[in-house]
């Protein structure tokens, strides 16, 4: 599959939190001790099937990427 | 600064292209080779005063991140 | 490939527009008269190599659509 | 009203799940079987007085559409 | 029309930037000398036949709201 | 610190929601009786030690901000 999202990065699911209809899930970019979180509702995760430790690609629209300087 | 963003990675401004209202800023994550690009208007670029070789922090809010599985 | 949007619809492409930075790009959902537009990067746009008459798939995440009453 | 977004086409709520602060809303395009979801606030699903079988409006912003190719 | 967004403001008009796909539309937050900017597709712009001067209201989906601390 | 959204207003924190994953913060625009809402994880809750009378910056970017007319 191919897609329009400049961002791609491969990265490990370390945790994954449920609430009521979202989840959090939390990646740690591979090679990296960068972390990144993604928020999903329960019935993408369950169609995702992901657990700890799957490997996955963290997308992002560039426009929803945000730059700040320190 | 505090911010609510889940993701936020410092990176090195690689390149920068300016349209009519829209720039695309991209970005390597700082001591690794991954790559992602932030879109926003040229008045943001201005406001930032961003250039080749800056450094930066990339955010996104976790929402707008998706995950995919290969 | 497996994503974690719960909005995949098929649709072919009508229109590309392309600006400076930005490219606008029309689809048609197959089956129906119901038209969608998807804003990219030029440089996704290459890479999707995407033309007139292509069948791709429209993605949103479901916190990124808006349901309104009439 | 007129809105600024290129997307909206007309759907019938199919489901609603709710969750502590989220709620989950499934829709079915009219006339058709696709369906798409959409995340938003209680406060939201409140105030539009939500319930299945309603016929809503699902608008997004072409920016947040993603195309993928298969 | 009702729509789900939590987010919902009256402003007036200040600027128009047209670039070659992409629009950026400058408001005034009436009443106040708070200033918020909007990009859009030319094609919306168009549609929503906007102009300085012109009364419209502000809607951002919560989710995409990020609040920072000084 | 600097960034780039064009959308930035300072405002006071009235109420706190919490939920399973998500949280809720609604904040008053200050000098107005406007409100908006923000929805983060709890976990950006948390880190940023959001309460209830505290200030805040508001930020969204101009592409996530929609205009409609009345």
């Amino acid at each position: 599959m191919k897609h329009g999202a400049r961002n791609d990065i491969p990265a490990t699911v370390t945790a994954i939190k449920r609430g009521g209809v979202m989840a959090q899930v939390e990646v740690e970019l591979v090679g990296t001790t960068y972390r990144m979180a993604s928020v999903m509702t329960l019935d993408s995760l369950e169609e995702l099937g992901l657990k700890e430790g799957d490997t996955v690609h963290v997308l992002a629209k560039a426009v929803n990427v945000l730059l700040v300087k320190p």
